[in-house]
């Protein structure tokens, strides 16, 4: 078993609650690293963010002791390297679709002999105790999301592919990709049988697997089926949900105005 | 009667609804400005804001056609004039504690010969249609803070300043100048009777007022009471508020884990 | 027909002009976006700008109606979809010499069924109307640039490929790879006449196309020719001459120093 | 005579030729210390610019041999010495209206026993050859904006203030200071009389002068007058020009639309 | 006693050790907090800093469990209060020269009623434990520059202030104001004299007292004196060490070119 | 020969000294150049440096005549082209594994015919004198790094590559890759060898080699060996080196405290 606090804790049949950053600052980082989650997640691939803000965050979330990850925006060597370097705890790549793209995602992730990621930790140095070179490859979290149909008709292959950790399944790329709209905590049969299979499969495989939701509901629901993470919302969506509430319940009040004054 | 969409509406009696920007990010301004408040002042004093994050931000808003304020740090010439230029349609200068430094927030806010303010608005005149030189001068809101003991004891005087448009409380300042806990959503007697005091004088001198809130309920009561504008929470605080209602409802969950799986 | 501004425009056989930026600001943006362009494009290729600046500056196009164009660095989907994540209304893109490389072009621009397009408008989705999953495929401007010889000889193949809108000649690459002087404004006779065969066999295509120019002559030209836009100067230029206008005008007179003092 | 470019060629009867920057960016900067102006001032008082902008613009200019000036935004020590700190050659400061304020731009710029600026050059050291803590008190430019009545009132006192260099006109508060339509290349009668009258004052005391301007023009006659430095344009306007300048001939062509197509 | 980690130190008669950041960013600062100093005190007076910089610099530095400090760029409310809310354990006012203006550092730095610090800490909240409006008067360490001859004098007058911990000597400004070289490792005798002036006073008035040096060697005879820090180098000076000590250890190496190849 | 600095040194058999950047800020490397380098290569791959920092990096830097060069990502089409955009004097490309590899990477930085580079040099042209689309291919230095057992056994094709004008060794890399612990200075006799390989074989096909270096010392045995170029430490190294002297001699004193006080 890898040293991850994730993996521990999912050894122990817990599931971990995940946040989602999309907004390119370190404050609000910092501000949802207080919040209580596991982990959090800064998302390259949609969220507003760049690498030096990312790691601007990173520092803002290491200021706990919360899990840091960072979902890249692709499947990409410079970009995965660059963000290891920077000192995540784990990463999760988007649209692995095959037994290829999985083995790259391995290589790109680890130390040789067993992967090429080419080495200079230049900030992962302070935040790993030990030896780094000795210590990355047994202490980062590897997860490739399942968003496709290649993906779901590959996903044996992908599965058994060495270094690849967990799966973490992307509900709105996969419905688009199944014919649906794409959205979250779906409840079309089709997709649903679909998630539930990538879990099934994940776990035959003996990794873990995880799911992005929009509510703390669903997520149970998921929790419940047996995943090993969960994500429920992010900063961005945070901001919508509570601001529209104050907007809507200010406007709609009934108090009459100026009658009391 | 000022060329301002907000005086406009509290002529008409309505109490508009203004938001408060705390995160130095030009997209969470963006994603404010688009859930529907009347006004979004965003706060240079306790933000963690700095000038060009304010000017991204005010683009951002500028996306929207939402009111722009700046809270300014300090009662500053340096601040206020170059913040003015920037192209914002309203400050709040906090701690404005007599006539003198009412004079003084006047005199940095308006161009010759009625203030001294310097001529160069370098963005603003993208903002506001017209000859800005001719139109700033009416178009500006100019609010000053009420938060101290000293302030409140020349209330009349600092309200007999022509240029001061309104006023705004503060309820974390004033309650701790008055000798209580600093918070907002003040229940304390004596500071519920100085926030009627101040909103009353406001009103004799015919000059507009606002107060800062926690919650939509608080804000609900100071419209009752006659405020014209009120705040409600921050990006910062929904972001607080929405995650850690996630985190808890997520962990205090009765379902059992992986029950049915 | 797309629901797309400009594309409305070309199609009523209306030229529009468009500006090109190369120095990563927002004001400078914004000022552009003021001077009455049609469209002004955001050069990640070869100007000053990245990812983040790219944001901020669209941010300061969107406070006027100007329509937004990126032109991405490369045929790289992580950049192509995280600039049409941004919101931006269109995009060119660099060196596209082939068919595989023009369906490539499609298949990182538009949503599945008939892209791959990952979902997640974090920023489009303001900018956009409607649900943005379902408008997005009809709504943005798909450019490839015509420029290499490898280009010229698949250029039928090229245009065939369904979901490029348009196509965009780069003179000077163009120039280069043909063996003359890499230079805007072109007047030798071979790469003219390539620059017609691209403009004919767009149009055979039933493709629109533009042209990056130097001066309003040469633009006038193009469009006199049928190109449906044209791009003159970019914010850098501009600077170097009118200052350069302004230094040699000052240096250059002839009033005698001092003589009337 | 101190030592400075500026004051070396103004002693030999050369009026310079300085450019003005209000774009928070360095490549702008460069690309105007690459346009041949004598010197460059950066505009923190009604430019966008703030603190880190302008260092970095500083080194852009710095890449070339253009003396570099800063317009700081007030009065202020804070702003003066740390914008002194980061190695620039002179300093504008707006604003000046008495014998008092003179005394302390003054103090605020030079290293005791003449002034109080604290030492710390950071930048600066690297800007300047030999010992900085000896040479700078002889080698920065310290000017003053004359640009109120009150300043007018007080010339003569504020040119005895020893330290002051110069003199720098802004015709734009001149004027609405005096009455008039802010405005550069004021034809006003009475605007003139004033300008030309600090000339004189400042030619009395043996002090240098400059001035503001939107042409060339109007900026010759200044030269003509006897003013040692002159401003035309800026950074913002040149693009504002020569933008305008393109939309307009372009959409005012006569060409008929696609005719030889 | 304060519940500051630095004050209980020095109670116990330890000298602490710190050092000083001008570079802006926060990576440099972050491998500084890891080399193992008591206290980092970020210079926003001298260093190349700015707020939000100085922001990343303070969350690189809390990733560890290094006091922070900052050196305030002047006795200015604006600043003092803002750097406060950030979340910095204490700072450093330089230039206090007299017991009013040792009182108004007071005032800007302490909570009602004791001083007028307005009350917002955005990020403070989140540094310290317990409800900040509480501890922070009790947290905070509050510590005057003395530098100048006017200080000297007015010594005994500005450490009587309450609410001052402790005087900080910059021996550069100290030495320029009484006509010595601006320099650390002062071995002037009339300079030395008053360093050691001014640690009996502070002694003399129960307050703390530390000092700038360039050497370890002088911060240890300083140590040795009595003073409660010292400081010694800053991340510039680290590099200009190291940098030229690589430099001319290569450029003097008498190992003959290529001799052996 | 190339009109290149660097290569005309090494011509004359005089190996140059090169510096690394890890720091992403300006002013570090604008200290670092002024400390004597022949070279300052600011690292993209292993830094905290994206492209926006390098390009200040490289203005900074650009204010001495120190030879500017930037270690890429990886070999990819958009970064080697827009960093070369930005007006560096070279580049070095990592894990250059075969000749198609190497290929790529001359594809990528020369312009046609010899290269597929595309033309926009809009820095670039204000670094180079003449005419940059002229004077590019015979002005930049191109440096592949061999440092995996792939590259040791194509090494003889890599070096046969027209346009490649140097190998550059990365010891940590090389040594991972040939299964023994990643660090500079190796001592390991394998290792060794296989350095002593690349030099030999890179002189016998006329390229330059150069190594990156802990210390003085080594760095001083491979230039005796015949590199070409040697590197030694880094910006944040030098600081880690600095620091942590001053953190031991300071605590490690024997001078008892306050013994004389």
């Amino acid at each position: 078993m890898k040293n991850h606090k994730l993996i521990q804790k999912w050894t122990n049949k817990q599931t971990s609650l995940n946040a989602w950053l999309s907004i390119p600052e370190a404050f609000s980082a910092e501000i949802m690293a207080h919040t209580g989650f596991d982990s959090i997640t800064i998302d390259m691939q949609h969220g507003v963010n760049d690498y030096l803000k990312t790691v601007d965050m990173l520092r803002a979330i290491n200021t706990t002791d919360t899990v840091t990850m960072v979902r890249v925006p692709w499947l990409d060597p410079a970009h995965i390297m660059k963000i290891l370097d920077a000192g995540v705890n784990g990463i999760i790549c988007p649209m692995i679709n095959n037994k290829k793209e999985a083995q790259k995602l391995v290589e790109y992730s680890y130390y040789p002999p067993f992967g090429k990621r080419s080495f200079g930790p230049i900030r992962a140095k302070y935040v790993y105790e030990g030896n780094y070179a000795k210590v990355a490859n047994e202490s980062l979290l590897i997860i490739a999301m399942i968003e496709t149909k290649e993906a779901l008709d590959n996903l044996d292959e992908i599965l058994s592919v060495d270094g690849i950790d967990a799966v973490y399944i992307g509900p709105a790329d996969l419905s688009f990709n199944l014919g649906y709209e794409p959205k979250f905590d779906q409840e079309e049969p089709y997709v649903l049988e679909k998630i539930k299979y990538i879990l099934k499969t994940a776990k035959k495989h003996n990794k873990f697997a995880g799911i992005h939701n929009a509510s703390v509901e669903y997520a149970l629901r998921m929790k419940n089926l047996g995943f090993d993470f969960v994500t429920v919302g992010s900063d961005a969506n945070f901001i919508i949900k509570a601001a529209s509430e104050v907007v809507s319940s200010f406007k709609n009040s009934k108090i009459e105005e100026g009658s009391s004054y």
